[in-house]
């Protein structure tokens, strides 16, 4: 008998050999039929493969990661058996999952395949999953691996092989007529895939060389349900509608142009508003919280990055110095706000009194970035980042992180995103080496992370190994309204910086000491954070941000002085929009006002004009009834 | 007899050989008295030059420019002939005016001039200036003036002489025992001078190359009166207390740093907010004027400058081109931001019934100016303009410059500058060939500035041939508190952006046109504008700017929560100001407050907590009563 025992402690009593299905099976026949795969003593395995000894189990099922990914894969391994039995002969690559389901690179010789081969190849793979093949894991020799796809020719599995470590152990899985190399681990059968669906087709050279066999990689996804598959696929389509870039543009929020460079936005009026409405909220929150702005140059001697240590370790990679015509200066663009920060900080003494110390910055940084990788503002060279660097005792490191938790908690309900989470980034207790600063600092800091994290109660993942070499650190993650996750903001502690700076202050002491340093950004950058609101929203942006709040629309040109009033009648409660006074046909003016997404049309006719009343339309909601401008205005404010 | 027209189109016969200081005295001994040089057919003359044809003339006195600066090229004489007679066989460069007074560059020879010796040389030149000698003008052929300084062994003299065209006329300008090669005007004769004061001593190379000898210039001022003289005096003095790189230190509003670099601003907590407040208004104003804010990068492709003409033309003297580590991409520091909002216009058709078009932004721009050339806020690598530009067709022009005079006359107000003019600059009538755009746009754009200048009443100097070469210009001017006059924003017509970057609008007539661009900047850069505020308050900012309104001043701790309370109250007033909770002597608290220039102090002690009242104290005016917050809070708004 073996001692099993589960994530919340239990421990159980089983044969040895048994595995994580067997034992999902004495658990509940439901639960079975969820299990994909299991982490046993540490490691992912198949759930089918037998236990030895005594382990730790934990059962995944779709709604981890680790379950998904054993089906993603498997699936990968669904896909291949179909294209071999509907191109005899094609050759395999790999074949990996990836975040949203998975591809196989594949030669297909003397084949052709395109996307209009997808459906009979999604229909094999249905068929060969309602079989419910096992995926059987198959311990291989070597010799017996090579021997084995020599025979096949499939000169890429070789290659693989030859790739591996001599004494390596290899594994080959097979399900039905598929042997793969393959280190699993895999569901326990394909009966578990009920829908799939291809859907990319692209050149890829084999092992990335562009020197070698160009492949076809197909890329497929798969659910263990239609009605995810659906949903999945609804989801993508909402996405492309709600495309920052096509929204950006149909909104007239910001433009790219050749001559000023890629990747450089463009704040156009309308998304120039929003994003100083965005930096305005954020700032009087900061002052609130005790912040204070300041701003640096977007330039700083080499020197500057020289102390800082950055341009040691990206100046090679980054936008080249800036030379001057005369004097032999050189400048760098500034990739980070931290070491004008630190600047700013060793002006003048400080006193343990005066900490902590909050200065903050829009501070617009440049980054250089291959322009392939450019997209949208989602990944841009210029960016402006809502900066801060918070230089305090280690003792105040707690009371910070829960005044930025705080902060961030505000900001992105404010925005309307309410589900978000964190991943806290620990040091590697194995590898001490790796960073610098005291143990005691370190142990002082994470305990401030994860109490703080645990006081508001805001859900995290902790990473053991994942902390930068000066300092542990906590990132934020949002959900969109489609599902998607985006990394935000960033809570960094550096002990780094001050050291590199000589930052000092007096204690109570009368003893100079060193200061703790947090780098914190909530939303990370504005261009990024707008263009995961732009997608988040689909364009239909909270009351208080959006560019628009009303049209009003006069049917007639006669209306347009009352429409004029009425304009001003609002900017005077902060109420801001656009009068449609082009001599077009209302239903017209209805139609380009709803592309525009403006929140309210206050509509104004014969009946209106005399009443001295509006006709109130809403957006997603169609008429709201015939109103006082006074009567707007509190119906308008009730909904802020 | 000949015929003398004044400037008023008045037309008198005189004597051929009658000089302006007659004419002086045909109409009043008074006005005689004053004349120092004068203008006749064009060029400044000596008022006892003979004039021997009709001329038009203007008599010059201390309160022109012209007469000032004779009468200052005249003390540098008069300085020459007091070296002269203090030390004997010193050698004279060159002794011209100044803005504000006159220097010499002398060679001492064996002798050594300190500022130790200015007294002597000061009641040397008053004995002589008692003297009253006339300055004699005397025309010399090139043989004689050689002769002259061969003898008298004044080598800079001859070298002079030299450089000058062979046919070229010569004259000498004698005054008691002194004779220099001199151009003049001078004026009548040193009697006029009646308070000297040498100001500093320094090293200048002769002809400003290094390599030469290095002479001595010696700088001073001189004045009409006595009074003129002590009343300049007292504003260096108070100048210096103004100094805003001393203020802006003192009050922390700004700082420097060589890890930085030079010339590059970092604005500290209050004076960033201090620059917020400022561009917030600017920015209010400006929305209800029709200007849409944009945001754009820092940087653009060198290709943005190419188009432009920027970079053919300042290229060399600028910051060089940023490379990228790869692609071979090329960026420049953006130095002005008028190519990017070119892109934003250029980045969707326009019609007419768009225009004007008002493209705003707080645009930080970088130009390299040599590090010994850079001062405090004023002269800097990096500032932010307060940039706009205006796409109109040619009939809206002056309604937008009547548009921006508005602004700019409001603005300024605002910031309590009551005295401003404005330079108008056209083109070179002669010179039709150095301007691009047709004659019909060059003539409608400059009666569009006249006459909207005319129409609000602004007092404005038109230089001829002083217009840009793509359009004529208008600069403002402000005369600060202690009288000195500064150059700020700018409104400039262009012809040349719009056509380099084909800039296009469908007319009423359904054809394309190129619009008109208007650069217009009212304070020119937020640094030099805040350089010239703080030294026109002397830092005591009007109450709307300043960054701390009041200062709660508790007598004892135990106060210290009422303080707080007060403060949330005053906030809700959107009052600002901070507590001075110090174990400190309210003595010593009122001091500090002071230094600080903080309008008002608010002190809590025994009575005012009992009564839940503050006894006020006004910067400059001492204690203004006892109080109770909304008694205060109405004090304060009145005073907004």
């Amino acid at each position: 008998m073996i001692n099993i025992t589960f994530p919340d402690g239990n421990v159980r009593q089983y044969e040895q050999g048994i595995n994580a299905l067997e034992i999902a099976q004495s658990i509940s026949e439901g639960l079975a039929r969820n299990v994909l795969s299991a982490t046993v003593n540490g490691e992912i395995w198949d759930a089918t493969r037998p236990i030895e000894t005594d382990a730790e189990i934990k059962l995944h099922t779709w709604n981890d990661e680790e379950g998904k990914f054993a089906f993603r894969h498997s699936s990968a391994h669904l896909m291949a058996e179909a294209l071999e039995a509907v191109y005899p002969g094609i050759k395999f690559g790999t074949g990996p999952a990836t975040d949203n389901g998975f591809y196989y690179d594949v030669d297909p010789g003397e084949h052709h395949i395109s996307s209009d081969d997808f459906p009979k190849i999604e229909q094999k793979m249905l068929e060969l999953a309602r079989e419910k093949n096992a995926y059987i894991r198959k311990p291989i020799s070597r010799e017996d691996a090579l021997n084995y796809f020599n025979e096949k020719g499939d000169e890429y599995k070789i290659e693989l092989i030859e790739k591996r470590g001599a004494d390596e152990a290899l594994t080959l899985y097979e399900q039905g007529n598929f042997v793969d190399l393959c280190r699993g681990p895999h569901i326990p059968d394909t009966g578990k895939i009920k829908a799939v669906k291809l859907m990319n087709i692209a050149g890829a050279y084999w092992q990335g060389d562009e020197n070698r066999q160009q492949m076809t990689r197909v890329y497929g996804v798969s659910f263990p349900k239609q009605k995810e598959l659906n949903q999945y696929l609804e989801m993508l389509e909402e996405a492309k509608k709600r495309d920052h870039r096509k929204l950006g543009a149909e909104l007239e929020l910001f433009m790219f142009s050749e001559r000023v460079g890629m990747g450089l936005p463009i704040w156009l009026p309308k998304g120039n508003a929003l994003r100083d409405r965005l930096m305005n909220f954020l700032r009087i929150e900061q002052e609130k919280r005790g912040y204070k702005l300041v701003t640096t140059p977007h330039i700083g001697k080499k020197d500057l990055y020289v102390t800082s240590g950055h341009y040691e370790k990206y100046g090679e990679d980054s936008f080249q110095p800036i030379k001057t015509p005369k004097e032999g200066e050189e400048f760098l663009l500034k990739p980070m706000n931290c070491p004008h920060h630190c600047e700013i900080y060793a002006n003048r003494p400080h006193s343990y009194r005066e900490l902590p110390l909050r200065i903050a910055e829009f501070g617009t940084v440049y980054r250089y970035e291959q322009s392939g990788e450019l997209h949208g503002l989602s990944r841009v060279r210029g960016f402006t980042q809502d900066d801060a660097h918070i230089f305090c005792t280690p003792d105040q490191l707690k009371a910070e992180f829960l005044n930025v938790l705080d902060l961030t908690t505000v900001v992105l309900n404010k925005m309307g995103f309410d589900e978000f989470n964190a991943q806290i980034s620990l040091r590697d207790p194995n590898k001490p080496e790796k960073y610098i600063g005291t143990d005691e600092n370190w142990d002082n800091a994470e305990r401030a992370i994860i109490e703080a994290t645990k006081e508001v109660g805001l859900e995290t993942v902790t990473e053991l190994g994942e902390a930068a070499f000066y300092g542990p650190k906590l990132d934020f993650m949002v959900k969109d309204a489609l599902g998607r996750s985006w990394q935000l903001g960033t809570i960094q502690v550096d002990y780094n910086l001050p050291d590199r700076f000589q930052l000092e202050y007096v204690g109570s002491d009368n003893q100079t000491h060193r200061p703790v340093m947090i780098h914190r950004a909530p939303f990370g950058s504005m261009e990024r954070f707008i263009s995961i609101l732009i997608e988040h929203t689909g364009g239909k942006f909270p009351l208080w941000l959006t560019p628009e709040q009303y049209a009003i629309l006069p049917i007639s040109d006669r209306f347009n002085h009352i429409a004029k009033e009425i304009e001003q009648k609002l900017a005077l409660h902060d109420i801001r929009g656009i009068i449609d006074d082009r001599s077009e046909k209302i239903g017209r003016k209805i139609r380009d006002t709803e592309v525009k997404k403006i929140p309210f049309m206050l509509i104004i006719g014969e009946k209106e004009a005399e009443a001295g009343t509006i006709s109130v339309r809403k957006q997603g909601h169609g008429d709201v009834g015939v109103m006082s401008i006074d009567e707007f205005v509190q119906y308008f404010t009730e909904q802020l």
